[in-house]
């Protein structure tokens, strides 16, 4: 079963000052500027090296407060239903976030950041280098999401998308 | 245990005219054109609506055939050994990779894209919307990548970060 392959485990835990869904920057250009850290675990430490020469970086990580997920769900940024895979909702059938975020520095095993739109600690996957040529479509249509002013639209989260509290102790 | 939580599962698989890594694109920009497909498994269908806006949508999945993770690799645009956190190897940590595709449409279950870079067969873990004001920095320096010549580098993979053959059959 290729199931049995598919394991994985935090690399590090991701800090922010963000305690709760409630008032989360939901990406991380809604986040400019807000600092945050990433701590790397002690085996994964040699990995680092030429990390500093990236201004951005991919931070692959886990949504640890996320309820279950539901295949249509209302975004934070409209009022209409949309289909789960149509929106970037912090609820997945694979609870996996991808976020851009800045490298202020790296210190040892701890990476500062900025533009930071995680819970405190989330654990973190992974980490790649941000790519122009690999990641940057500046001109892509983007559906739905071009009918709404993105600088214009609230750019926090609520609590839709995390755990009931009686979840929570799991 | 935070770990008993994380778990993942495939949602669908990607199908890709590329049987082995020697010869396939090493990233979606160097396999332009290059078409497959995502079939999505019944279960997730529902959440599909409104993925038809989007011209690229990212693919998030389970690099099924990679070897055992080093913290040093040499990446194959450079002849010198690079943190892995630096580089785009497919031997994770966790083994998750992300591609942007192009999607060329829709048909049930089913999924058209281009621009793809993963082996036949790749488990899916997750699609999300590709929207240029969350993914999208061009200008974003670089690092070691900025002295490679992009257009010219060798963009095709060999088999550096393959199952050995007596592994394959796990």
């Amino acid at each position: 079963m290729i199931d049995d392959d598919m394991r994985i485990k935090p690399i590090g835990v991701i800090h922010t000052p963000h305690k709760m869904a409630e008032g989360t920057p939901i990406q991380p250009f809604k986040a400019r500027g807000i600092a945050g850290s990433v701590e790397i675990y002690t085996d994964y430490m040699t990995a680092l090296q030429d990390v500093d020469g990236f201004e951005r970086i991919w931070l692959i990580y886990w949504f640890h407060k996320s309820r279950q997920p539901k295949p249509i769900v209302t975004p934070y940024m409209d009022d209409t239903p949309r289909g789960l895979f149509a929106t970037r909702a912090p609820s997945r059938f694979n609870n996996i976030g991808i976020s851009v975020v800045r490298l202020k520095g790296i210190n040892g095993s701890l990476l500062q950041i900025e533009d930071v739109d995680m819970l405190d600690g989330t654990p973190l996957l992974d980490i790649k280098p941000y790519v122009p040529s690999f990641d940057s479509y500046p001109e892509a249509r983007h559906g739905w999401l071009e009918k709404v002013s993105q600088d214009t639209a609230e750019g926090k989260a609520d609590n839709r998308f995390e755990q009931e509290s009686q979840e929570k102790g799991k």
